[in-house]
């Protein structure tokens, strides 16, 4: 045995590291995540397995938003080009990459229509018509819908898509205070959220030359992946006023003056979906938290004896579990066991139960944990108990794990020379443009800004070599 | 008080039966179901109580599809040109209908895309490679999405979208008596859930020149609105291989021999809602059946004694309700009982609870019931068995009146001179196409189709005279 050093390390080996893009496609591939044989660049199909996993989450994230006082919304996806073109940053952000219907049936028409890349300019023009007065506020819709942006970029399923499914929430407030306290309110979402899909990440405010088109100031939200790259999977953006101004909504607030609302949004894509497959999975596939596994617990007969004894004993556990809510199921074709424990490997599954004659006999359960590959013997009647614990410890195990790969993959740095790894690094940073472009173009890599919640730090700008109290993070980007 | 002939007529009036289109939009816009501001014709913003409303009767769909095996997927929604042009009477039916995406970014495509009008020319390209032996058949999968048609008549919110919200159910069978035994479930399940939302139809197989484009036939699902027109709320089709040979869908079968599969789909839009509004509503506003309806009890605090006691009741009510999994709401904004039982009667929340000073005094609680205005004082320990119970007779009561009305606005007649009415006729047809156009043309109304759950019938053709045993169906449609 190495010392601790080395058994660290060795966590973080194997196929998933060593060629994460062809272990992706293929877990998504044979898991059934995800079918790109559409025939259209960039737009896959949701398959059943992936479907389900997006709505778990989208579950989760909903009972989030609805528990904060947001109401869910559906707005049309199709934009008139003059709503479109309100704000000029917004605009200039997007306009390389919106699909546009200009036609219908056989008639060009008149007003171009855009599919939204984002609901901004879709819902702010009615705004308006539903803040009247401070009563109204604040205003917190969301909605999940389909989204489009003309990727030029190479796609990728759930990490770059030229359709993705995208959940937004949108609100106005009588005060810039007010909007504060909502990004605060969606950065407590983003981290319950990030329990149950044991993702970890950073909370950083974006560069001002990298944050969100029209936004005054954005927190991303970005987890690291097996290549040391980091992904961003949310967004949680402070609009001030930019976008009531150019879209005119104000509110009359308790002295009857009329006043612009100041707004904020949070974003989040299926690029969720994309963090848990790469985070989790191990070379034999996926690794699904409990939480938000489309199938729980697989159950596995295992039938050399008495077939008709060990199915009612399995049909009898399903049962038990599906009574107490439990995503269960049971693969009971005629395969051998080792292609079954391969293929719920493969699913991610997080528990199976393999059940033959000993277990019957002896009435308890071989159950087996997919995250850590642990096997034991448990009571017929602790069934319930002993799945939920395992569940549970799952969760804070899996949620462990990916924390430390996290934190062991950033290192403080004071030389940019010091960079020659793929991981994240931070370092100070003098706050001007000019020297954060300077680091990019020396580095190769993207600044991925500074902690929402500041550490204290007190040091030089690694480039300028100016005092400064800011850190800012870098990193190669998915 | 009148026979009963005339007060059965009674049930039938008021503004709702006299002026149904104000009504409609009245109801829509005070009860919050959908703003009809958006800035492109046909095309409305789904607010929360009417999101909410579609996405219960969507759980039940859901609910219902899962229970028959059909598994959930998302297809992109933009179908490339070469696709879309496949089968010859689909894209007769929906070239005129289909919006145009011609351009991305700065570039004209080279390929136009579509968007989904409905899937089967997204899905069935990928069938093939989905189905590749009998094993893999029945494949029954559904989605839910947004799909576009360019309507050129006159739009109406729910009843006729140019984007709508949207159901397809999707089925592929190595036989025809497959197929066949598809339909009959589709049509249970369309059964259990008219149910759910309270609304008898009409299951009729619609004539040939009125069948989806490029089914074999068409059961469409009918509704009666207040206005004596039907509303189809539902199609199943029945496609044999139709689809299948256009798109070149294959299975081995057990001998070995690669034969077309026979395919069938169920659709259904959100035209549910406009009937469940239609049908239901009063002139007091909307009537929502309970298993349907986003708040199914609202407690309203009548305050003129003391406020502390009185409100720590309803909460305790509140809680109460909430922990048996019923959706309830309070009311207590700071305005006059009148006003507020006006919004629970507008919003058609099935349960209304009165609570004041008396009932607390009385340990008692007053109950109203939306849909017949009936008051009754329960015991506050009889609480949920009463709210539970009442959900059930309004159920079961706004079920068989709407079917009483479906009832007595169908006539058998025998001669098209007597068709003087806003209401269904039926009478004997001789089966011809020739025949069944001038009986269009004559009367200015449209065929609906035969009984799929065939009526004995012997007489004659109304229209040509010839001997017949089949029945036809006629109405104004919305």
């Amino acid at each position: 045995m190495g010392n601790a050093e080395e058994e660290k390390d060795e966590e973080w080996t194997g196929e998933k590291f060593e060629n994460f893009s062809e272990w992706y496609n293929e877990v998504i591939e044979k898991a059934g995540l995800s079918d790109k044989r559409y025939p259209v660049k960039g737009m896959n199909i949701w398959t059943p397995y992936g479907w389900k996993l997006m709505q778990n989450i989208d579950r989760e994230t909903r009972r989030l938003v609805r528990e904060t006082g947001h109401q869910e919304v559906k707005f049309p996806l199709l934009i008139p080009d003059k709503e479109f073109k309100k704000e000029a940053d917004h605009i200039a952000g997007f306009e390389d990459e919106v699909y546009w219907v200009t036609k219908a049936g056989q008639n060009e028409l008149d007003i171009p229509l855009l599919l939204r890349p984002t609901s901004e300019t879709a819902m702010y023009p009615v705004f308006d018509l539903w803040v009247r007065s401070h009563a109204d506020l604040p205003l917190k819709i969301y909605q999940m819908v389909n989204v489009f942006r003309y990727e030029t970029k190479q796609t990728k399923a759930f990490m770059r898509m030229r359709e993705f499914h995208f959940f937004e929430a949108h609100t106005c407030h009588a005060t810039e205070e007010g909007a504060e306290e909502q990004i605060e309110e969606d950065l407590e979402i983003m981290e319950e959220l990030s329990k149950k899909i044991c993702m970890p990440y950073l909370a950083l405010v974006r560069t001002d030359w990298d944050k969100f088109p029209g936004a005054e100031y954005t927190v991303g939200a970005d987890a690291l992946m097996p290549t040391g790259r980091t992904l961003q999977m949310a967004g949680i953006h402070q609009y001030k006023t930019n976008f009531s101004e150019a879209y005119d909504i104000t509110f009359e607030d308790e002295e009857g003056e009329h006043k612009h609302v100041h707004q904020t949004t949070y974003g989040m894509a299926e690029r969720l979906v994309g963090a848990v497959i790469g985070i989790h999975g191990d070379d034999k596939g996926l690794i699904l938290p409990p939480e938000a596994a489309p199938t729980q617990v697989r159950i596995i007969p295992i039938i050399y004896g008495d077939e008709e004894t060990i199915k009612s004993y399995c049909e009898d556990i399903k049962a038990e579990l599906k009574k107490e809510g439990i995503e269960v199921d049971m693969d009971d074709r005629d395969e051998r066991p080792g292609s079954k424990f391969y293929d719920a490997e493969m699913k991610g599954i997080p528990v199976r139960l393999d059940i033959g004659s000993d277990e019957v006999e002896e009435d308890n359960i071989t159950l087996v944990r997919r995250d850590t590959g642990d096997k034991q013997t448990i009571d017929r009647d602790e069934l319930t108990e002993k799945v939920k614990s395992t569940f549970k410890n799952m969760q804070e195990d899996m949620y462990e794990k990916a924390k430390r790969h996290l934190e062991e993959n950033i290192e403080e740095i004071d030389e940019l020379s010091e960079i020659d790894e793929e991981k994240i690094y931070k370092f100070g940073w003098c706050g001007k443009e000019s020297c954060g472009k300077e680091i990019e173009d020396i580095t190769g890599r993207d600044l991925l800004g500074t902690p929402y919640h500041r550490e204290g730090f007190e040091g030089e700008c690694i480039n300028c070599g100016k005092k400064t109290e800011t850190m800012i993070y870098l990193s190669n980007t998915h």
